[in-house]
């Protein structure tokens, strides 16, 4: 098996050439921060997934987790790479500097995630959690709260957990039954259950922090009587010290297709004398203050179908150059089979996926900076527009297109990618969970039709198309473009058309709409990574006039995006034709029609 | 977890109404035959299927299997099922009546294998390649072999196994370099290392009869030197007793993504004074007795996609009626998943996907029927010309969307899809090796557009593409199917200039054609998935004005054929663009510029 090495050449390029430096310099707390510190920390933080999270991924997906009475225990290395992990700060990089986190931009810990999940997904979904629990308890929990939990969380001594789903609420989190009394103390009782709790226990800490959604006896039904609390594990004293054992317990941990090494759990609360928890924010208003980190959460899923895809084409790549099979249909001679035109249309279809998704990702993060830390707070409003618009697509789009490229990862291989011990399996049976969380395809498709377009009435969208029309007129500009400028342009042309005709459909037909919301949203996407493309293309091409520059690199990244343009971009055709044709035909298609 | 059905309703419409049964009745073997009898014994293979197969298919994926000193140890039920198999004679229904088997046609081996496949994929493992043991022996072997070997492996007695794959060998078969030596008494002593062979020990038989490719010492270099022998595991007396334990032995079993209840083994021959073993055939003629089989081997793997699709569509479908969760768009009350646009999107594809290769195999076997058995030579010239075409077709379209449908098959199901004990990640695990063994998906596609296209001047896809323009007319004279016949007749348009496009490519420079080759069979299989689908709504049009037919079943027919024809048909234009956009694109990306 080879070993991960983080895509730093690539990054380097997005962070010094396609994000803009001058700007984020400018920006509340970014003032002092150069593109050589943001490199030097990615130069670190390859190092920290090479040297410490790829050697235990492979094995801590064999051996898995192990549950004896509720204590759950992870694969052999996992708890001392989770103390190097926090001593060396990776889980608090864009945390508020008020509780001990480092006040980096997000361009930043989005980077060091794809390169840490590159190489152990299972691994940073502990951090990936706590992070979660902290942005909640810093947006809506009282100071008592945040003084209390959120420097041990953001130090990463203890972890935090969300629970929102139950049994018969997963996507529609309103049906969910768990109940919350409150006690004369102003604390409350917590009694239910949840599932698919992600590290809802495990060894890695002393204390483990739960947010957790729950209704109070008096509460409206739906989505609008949800409270969120906030559950320790083990209580804590005045002092900060542990105190007892709080009702709350890991029943027990799924079998599951991937991510072997992360604990999903089913949590018991309250099957004594109820689990003593805290409210969180307002009553009613939990959902509320969960959503705040919705974006965050569904760019850091979308990242994972971009680290496995990085994975999966690293190796891919390797075996490729390697494995001498038959011979060159020109020259008769055995060469490896990098050298036959299928392989290599595989490999550069994972190279250009991946390049795209990681561009894209950059940009968002960008975006989100911005919208956090600009001035300016009608800049932060549009920076803002282009986040919300941006995360469904690309938290769909990154994660579908993963299981693709890890597939092929595994075709490369040959028979032997269906063996375990190769490895690239695991990159596949780990990507499929992730069109699923945060948030199914359907889900994101529904969303960008129904809120980020309908509902905006296309105005973010038409922000978005204007940047890309900009990067357009960049490329026309250039003599050595003109195939990806055609392309691009007709791509631009047919994302206008079909986001007018879904619109419109969805004022007509809601549900004809959402039937075609998926090709749709795929769509959006493989046009914005064309976008993407472009404006790397349009930027080498720029830096090529300089002797100084990486002439193969920049080559390399002109003749990837001219393959994305030619043949992945190619793909919106289909979706657009599907668009256009499928009407009522699958609105229309009875139950009974589905057979017994 | 539901229990399998068979799919009797379709095969019953699709050997009733789409299959020729007029033509199929006069077939040499065939006369006293009639759909009536085939229906009743594909009703007993449901059955079996339904009560034997699949109650172990998920256990047997959970237990796997065990190696102790070289024996295999199938999972719980796996042997006694066997026996029951093999009584019932599943395992030899089209198998030659003159050692055993019971001379059925194709037609009704393929749907019965569809059906024991979509039930446990590992379990059906071992006869399907005993089979092609069969087929290979009884194409080239000598009379002596025959009588010897052949009856009590057409009875399920003994096991057989094919030896292709080395590990310098597998996609380039000619680089084998196991070495048989010939004996004084004419026997041969093998020497060597084979991989990945499917069922090379198990517990099902008492003794197993290896057919293995090797080389002779004055054999010519590559494919002209490859010579093909009978191993058995124990020697076989005179009289038919078992002798002595020959010198092959399974050296270690493999960890596999999926069919984990089908022993994939390292094999070695002759580690002691060499394994004794019989040439077959002729000497370096060896591959020639092996490819005699490879259609329907690869018929077989394609009926995996169908079997899986099949499969994973059914615990979809029973989970998304169950399932409520969230509320209609429309009347804002709670509804069960399928209720959901876009739920409802991913079960019409699984079912329209399902249908067309469904439909398609059984054409094939059909064909394949009718080369064997016609008496007119000329006919059987024709039909086996069609076989040649759609064969890497099939075989590459249908697995390649069984990766699609299985996955969808899980996203139905939520976060619960990804729980092993749900069961439907079985589906996705152990579909993924059919798109590599008997040919990747590259390969596949190099023979459709170099051999049996290019090489063939079109001749064959000149008379399929007549086939089509038939079905065409039909869909044409119903004022019903008016869509279906405006996306079909564009299609067949497309497929025409492409087939065109892709053969002038390739006299002008095969690689470029081969880079494309892949997107290019897509887009063939889609279309031939159309023509099966309007076919199939042509016929039920033409039934629906006959009162005693199945209303509800035969509009369902209609209405997915028009579902495939408007949405799935719609992705030949994404392949299509990249037919004609990807030119050199992908042939000149230096080696260099998939970075380190």
């Amino acid at each position: 098996m080879n070993s991960y090495k983080a895509p730093l050449n690539d990054l380097s390029f997005i962070f010094n050439h396609l994000l803009d430096q001058e700007q984020l310099a400018q920006l509340s707390g970014l003032e002092d921060l150069s593109v050589d510190l943001y490199e030097s920390i990615l130069d670190e933080a390859g190092k920290f997934a090479t040297n410490i999270l790829d050697p235990i991924n492979a094995s801590g997906d064999r051996e898995g987790l192990k549950i004896n009475q509720g204590e759950v225990t992870t694969p052999k290395g996992f708890k001392e790479a989770y103390q190097q992990f926090v001593q060396a700060g990776w889980n608090n990089i864009s945390l508020d500097p008020e509780f001990g986190g480092q006040g980096l931009p997000y361009i930043l810990s989005t980077a060091v995630n794809e390169i840490m999940m590159g190489a152990n997904k299972s691994f940073v979904m502990c951090s990936g959690l706590t992070i979660g629990a902290i942005e909640a308890i810093s947006h809506a929990a009282s100071d008592e709260l945040k003084q209390k939990y959120l420097p041990k969380l953001v130090s990463g001594e203890w972890g935090g957990t969300m629970n929102l789903t139950e049994p018969g609420a997963g996507s529609d989190v309103g049906a969910l039954k768990t109940k919350a009394i409150e006690q004369a103390d102003g604390s409350y009782r917590i009694h239910g259950q949840k599932i698919f709790i992600t590290f809802g226990e495990h060894d890695f800490t002393d204390n483990i922090i739960h947010l957790v959604l729950a209704r109070l006896p008096d509460a409206p039904e739906g989505v609008r009587g949800i409270s969120l609390f906030l559950v320790p594990k083990f209580l804590v004293n005045e002092d900060g010290s542990l105190g007892e054992r709080n009702d709350v317990r890991c029943v027990s941990i799924e079998h599951k297709l991937g991510i072997h090494a992360s604990p999903t759990c089913v949590m018991a609360y309250g099957d004594d004398e109820g689990a003593i928890g805290y409210l969180v924010g307002e009553k009613n208003k939990g959902l509320a203050a969960m959503f705040v980190m919705m974006n965050m959460a569904r760019l850091t899923v979308g990242m994972e179908g971009v680290a496995l895809t990085e994975r999966s084409y690293q190796a891919a790549l390797d075996y490729a150059r390697e494995r001498v099979q038959g011979v060159d249909v020109e020259t008769a001679k055995p060469v490896a089979i990098i050298e036959h035109a299928d392989v290599r249309r595989m490999l550069l279809t994972m190279k250009a996926q991946v390049e795209a998704m990681r561009s894209l990702s950059l940009f968002i993060a960008q975006a989100q900076d911005m919208s956090f830390r600009h001035a300016d707070m009608n800049v932060r409003k549009h920076q803002q527009g282009l986040v919300d618009l941006l995360i469904p697509v690309f938290k769909a789009w990154a994660t579908e297109t993963a299981l693709k490229t890890t597939t092929l990862g595994i075709q490369v291989h040959g028979g032997l990618g269906f063996i375990e011990e190769t490895g690239v399996a695991q990159y596949l049976r780990d990507a499929v969970i992730s069109v699923i969380y945060e948030g199914t395809t359907g889900i994101q498709a529904a969303d960008l039709v129904g809120r980020k377009i309908v509902k905006d009435q296309g105005k973010n969208l038409a922000v978005l198309i204007g940047l890309m029309k900009e990067t357009l007129a960049e490329t026309q500009a250039s003599a050595q473009l003109t195939d990806i400028a055609k392309e691009f342009a007709a791509a631009i042309q047919v994302l206008e058309d079909n986001s007018q005709l879904i619109a419109a459909q969805f004022m007509q037909s809601t549900k004809q709409a959402l039937s075609i919301s998926v090709p749709y949203l795929m769509l959006v996407g493989i046009v914005v990574g064309a976008w993407q493309h472009a404006k790397s293309a349009s930027k080498a091409e720029e830096l090529l006039a300089s002797p100084s520059e990486n002439t193969a690199f920049l080559t390399a990244k002109i003749e990837t995006a001219r393959f994305y343009h030619r043949v992945i971009l190619s793909e919106i055709y289909g979706l657009a034709h599907t668009v256009r044709s499928a009407g009522d035909v699958i609105t229309e298609f009875k139950d009974s029609y589905f057979g017994e």
